[in-house]
């Protein structure tokens, strides 16, 4: 059986996370339900901190918010030491109420507004990562008429981009993320921004892909960095005191996934980054890292209860669920696959091969296609495995369905760490204008 | 120019919508915003309203909630005398909510909750969709057990599966919606329903997909109905009263796309049904259609503030929006296309080949590529056209954006029907637990 951070069968035949029985956690908070096992949360941000500290003591780990963030979510990385990435006005807000330490922030984003400009200067932001020219001259206006000085990462597109499990070399460049190296953008910006007077120019950032399998991409990433550190030295006389790697390291989605150890990850691009830099004679810039998906994502689990069974003679059996693409939209964005256990029945045998279907009125809804479990009937529940990143936050109320409560468990214990959405809530912005009301 | 509805460029040189400048919208309203064209809606109900009268008297148009739902919807829909379609308990409570006449709610779904089964006999919708052998069971209890009888159609597998520009005869059978003819469940429901003390049978559904071009699809899934009828009626004596069509009428998003007239729709399909009912000396049944895009797709524009213009020299222009995935999810769902209209300078010359950019921190967030338009810069505003059905009901908070204003604008008025996202509403349900309270 596939089972991730603290999971395992109870005496009862029940699936338990962070000590809780998942049979239990539907009872008291009801389905669909997101399940976070805050101790593996904790388990991936402490191998990241430790491993990168110890291979490599000047560095920072900032978690990457668009991947799972709610005030709880803040507390925690906060707890844990890390940074984090901020990539909108609603992300600083949310981790402004939360009360996490706003120089800990670092601010993505290919467009950011005015208004969030602002916003971000005004609570003070760590690092903004300049993505553009247009955005560096925003930026060093408004910071001028803020009073301040923002300290920025310029983003680079490295020439590498990689996919899960190859990387090219070519057509990198064609991304609305980031300024070229090839064609001398990022440079300019470089030069640019070591002249303006309300920018402190820190250091670069690149990101070259998401759920990333092969390490060598990255060591070709830190290697072009480095160079491109070594250019500007040469060419303006500045010094890069920070490089952030970005994100990407690959996590199991399926039980046949074999992601490299994060100790492999860390010591290669620690290696590469401190060869680089002798071969250079360049003072090691401090390095970062934004793992996201690697921190959440096989500390999620989404607990469904199954209603209709449909047999379609001869083709499949479709079970359905009480959420879908509401919830897990990657089904419909990126096919993604996923393993299920029935929380209710978890030693049972698999024996029989099933679809697993959402409840939105939408045919593309399906969230397992093809997969081998028990028997199942209406009220098991169904617990869809790593789905702690890019599930919550991509959730939406189609059909008006209201999106999941959010739990942490942990050590037998559980907490709401986002209520679910009632009826209220979906129609709580709706408005019948006055001409509308004599009508029905 | 590709214009919809009330859409006109005025002397300003602004587009404007139901006689409102966009420009002005943008500035009362901010962006991104969603401008529905009232008129437009209500021209689109009246159409098939009259249209479907005029042909076929003894008929009904439902409105496709899933579309666009929302409370002031509701309304013009009761308004408009169309019965409205519900997908979910929570489209059912915003009907509710709104005043709409629940005899007049059809209500969808493969996968009703017994919760949502319960809501719907105590708000007495006129109609449930009955989607499975296991839910006509579920639906027959749950009635008994509130002293209700529930009236049904059954949703069939008509053996047709219709795509943009094209259909299938085989394979549709691999649906999670609908019982199938050709294995014999439909007739079993049937049979089923026709013996069970809280179900009245009243007739049939189906619907054979979406944004289709091609007529002939609709005719065979009729002729395939209307012989279902026929043999229901030899082998039970049960009368078919209504036979539901479901939608699927194609609309356009581009400026080349070619959809039949409705017209010509409502023709052929009112035509078919008489010639096989009189064929199989049949009384005619109710006719009822399902429009949902073709009410409200093109009556929507998404309005947006352009940002960052970022050159890849030799590549492309990338022009980034003040929106994206979180507002237009079609885009990264099913790569769907646009037109734009540069709201500010409607009639400035084409000049420019440039690709729109979102803001989400993601590099599949591009809403249009390649589109000539005038020359951009930051302030400009951008509409992009046919936006009105799939996107506000699809949109959701990734990285943490507020969901963007609806208003309906008429007659040079324009009014709020969803009130702009705030930070505040973003982490409304966010619950730090105590025993995080103490550690930042």
């Amino acid at each position: 059986m596939f089972l991730t951070g603290t999971m395992q069968i109870n005496a009862a035949g029940h699936l338990e996370i962070g000590g809780c029985d998942a049979v239990e956690l539907a009872k008291q908070y009801g389905t669909p339900l997101y399940i976070m096992d805050e101790a593996l949360i904790r388990q991936n941000c402490a191998a990241y901190r430790d491993t990168l500290a110890a291979l490599y003591p000047e560095s920072q780990v900032a978690y990457a918010g668009k991947a799972f963030l709610t005030t709880a979510m803040c507390r925690l990385v906060a707890e844990e030491g890390l940074a984090l990435d901020v990539a909108s006005g609603g992300e600083i807000y949310t981790a402004h109420v939360a009360g996490f330490p706003a120089g800990r922030l670092i601010y993505h984003g290919n467009n950011k507004t005015p208004d969030e400009i602002r916003f971000a200067l005004e609570i003070g932001v760590g690092r903004f990562v300049v993505d553009s020219m247009s955005e560096l001259e925003l930026l060093n206006e408004l910071a001028a008429a803020a009073g301040k000085t923002a300290s920025i990462l310029i983003r680079v597109k490295p020439g590498i981009e990689a996919h899960t499990h190859h990387y090219i070399q070519t057509g990198q460049m064609d991304s609305k993320f980031g300024l070229g190296l090839a064609d001398g953008q990022a440079l300019a910006a470089v030069e640019t921004a070591l002249k303006m007077k309300h920018i402190q120019f820190i250091g670069l950032h690149c990101h070259i892909g998401s759920q990333i399998f092969d390490l060598k991409p990255f060591q070709l990433a830190v290697q072009v960095m480095m160079d491109f550190i070594q250019e500007i030295r040469k060419k303006t006389g500045a010094l890069v005191r920070e490089l952030d790697l970005g994100g990407g390291f690959g996590i199991r989605y399926l039980r046949d996934d074999k992601p490299h150890s994060l100790k492999e990850f860390i010591e290669l691009i620690a290696t590469t980054v401190k060869a680089k830099a002798a071969a250079h004679n360049l003072p090691v810039p401090k390095l970062l890292v934004e793992p996201g998906r690697s921190i959440v994502g096989e500390a999620g689990t989404t607990l469904y209860t199954v209603g209709t069974i449909k047999d379609v003679p001869g083709i499949r059996r479709y079970v359905a669920v009480d959420g879908g693409m509401t919830d897990n939209l990657r089904t419909a964005l990126y096919e993604a696959k996923y393993e299920a256990i029935v929380a209710n029945k978890a030693n049972a045998p698999a024996e029989d091969k099933v679809t697993i279907a959402g409840r939105a009125c939408e045919s593309g809804d399906i969230l397992i296609r093809d997969i081998e479990l028990p028997r199942l009937e209406r009220g098991d529940l169904l617990a869809v495995l790593c789905t702690g990143a890019y599930h919550y936050s991509m959730s939406n109320n189609y059909n008006r369905y209201p999106r999941p409560a959010v739990v942490f468990v942990r050590d037998g214990r559980s907490d709401v760490v986002v209520k679910r959405e009632t009826y209220a809530d979906i129609i709580r912005n709706d408005v019948i204008p006055p001409c509308f009301q004599q009508s029905v």
